[in-house]
């Protein structure tokens, strides 16, 4: 048995960002990734891979990063830890649709390590659909549920509530879209350790198929100006939630990571139009109704 | 002489509000101002005033509010007062311009008070050219160097050393414009209280004659394509900072604020275009040199 060293995981993540890519590539067919290698001041670095103005793909960043060193002390406060050095790695995905039928997709398989050897796996991955697609939610979530069946029957509502509870918008008392599945410090001996690396794995792979889906569905069906608003709208919720409460987006800012590697998450262009309200029954006012939490999608 | 009670310091300050809003819209002269009034949940209230698809002014607010209740345990944390109970009234302003060529600009007075009569003012200016215009920054910085000599010849060099500070995006390592001035925890006897609340009104008396010379000096002058990008970039660093560190946002999202008033702040629209540079001695590389603190404009 080979040992599951924190190369080798590295090693399997760098892999998946390579197939998701490639997948990305080929449904949208006509951008490609960009590729730019970074290093971090403190120790590591990573891979920064961007696609642009796609025939399906207007900006999203799939992120490979490997990157070790000490931690900032308020960061250990909040992870509530009692070894400051620390080792990460993962994999984290955006990406933001030309179209506002096909909807905006987030990733992020983990790995982190302490000084001390304690260590846990942590990720997820949500939809924030600009116009809710029920046979999609519904899709998207069952997706998600097989995933977690095959480990354990009690994760998927576990890490669902967690996704409807860790997606959410505090001050606009609304979720970011439909959900997913949300998870963090799962750990345990060496023995449940290869089977949860095998689970994050299977989330990972879970991406590619769920989103090249979507992107066939939706990416040919019409909309016009009024559409286009809603999706900058909705984009601007997105940003609110990437930068006030978006743990992944403090943790690199505060650990010195790439600034645009770690913002690619931000959209092209984002809108606030003030003291927006869609019309009653419309399909935005619609939309608007299912981000709230503890909606069940299987 | 008449006590310096919240009621007239409130009053004044929506006077205050009134004065500007009608100082933009003579400018504009195509806009106006709507007027919501609120009232909120723990007590107290405000107007919000906003003018959009102007001919100079996008999108504009200039908010009026007095509130009052308790103060949630983080803020006061924070504030690190011993007592909870609060009173806070002021006026915010930010206005976004159609024209790139004409700044963005910020404006903040306010007076503070707790339970047990502790009390204080604050405030600030902010200019954030989209392109920085040398004439204007050494104009715009003399103007309030005007205002703060007229009291105290060492509050201008304190308070513009401040703004520095405070207008910072730290992980972009670049401030959000070329400053101004900013201050807080103004506090002192009966007698200075009222010599401050002087510097406070005379601080946003300033803000009309300064912003809508701006408008008019730079509304009609041409721009293309490209500058429409550049400010959408800009802009999206106004988010940025107004969203991860603006402590009035943060307060005003904690304390249960009226998020559209709160979040008037923001642009119609901004953007984040991947890993952008702006070309060796173009004006946009000019300007993103004059984004550094410490430079004198006096």
């Amino acid at each position: 048995m080979t040992l599951l060293t924190r190369e080798r995981i590295a090693e399997r993540l760098q892999q998946l960002q390579a197939d998701i890519c490639k997948a990305i590539e080929t449904t949208d067919g006509a951008a490609t990734f960009s590729a730019e290698n970074w290093e971090r001041d403190g120790g590591g670095g990573g891979i920064t891979r961007i696609i642009q103005h796609g025939r399906i793909i207007e900006k999203g960043g799939v992120n490979f990063s490997a990157v070790h060193g000490e931690l900032p002390e308020n960061i250990q406060r909040a992870l509530k830890v009692e070894d400051n050095r620390f080792f990460a790695t993962g994999v984290s995905i955006v990406q933001h649709p030309v179209n506002p039928n096909v909807p905006i997709i987030h990733m992020n398989v983990r790995y982190f390590e302490l000084g001390n050897g304690q260590w846990w796996f942590g990720g997820g991955i949500d939809l924030t659909p600009h116009y809710v697609d029920e046979e999609d939610a519904r899709w998207f979530h069952a997706r998600l549920k097989a995933v977690c069946d095959k480990y354990d029957a009690t994760w998927y509502p576990r890490f669902k509530t967690w996704a409807d509870d860790y997606f959410f918008i505090t001050h606009r008392n609304e979720t970011r879209g439909i959900g997913g599945i949300f998870f963090d410090r799962l750990s345990g001996n060496e023995q449940e350790k290869e089977r949860l690396f095998n689970f994050l794995i299977d989330v990972g792979e879970a991406f590619a198929p769920v989103y090249t889906r979507f992107m066939q569905k939706h990416a040919d069906e019409p909309y016009g100006e009024a559409e286009k608003k809603w999706q900058l709208l909705r984009r601007g919720r997105y940003v609110e939630f990437n930068l006030v409460y978006d743990k992944g987006t403090r943790f690199g800012l505060d650990t010195g990571g790439r600034i645009e590697s770690i913002l690619m998450s931000l959209p092209e262009q984002a809108g606030w139009f003030y003291d927006h309200k869609p019309e009653t029954g419309s399909r935005e006012e619609l939309t608007a109704r299912y981000l709230v939490k503890g909606l069940r999608w299987d």
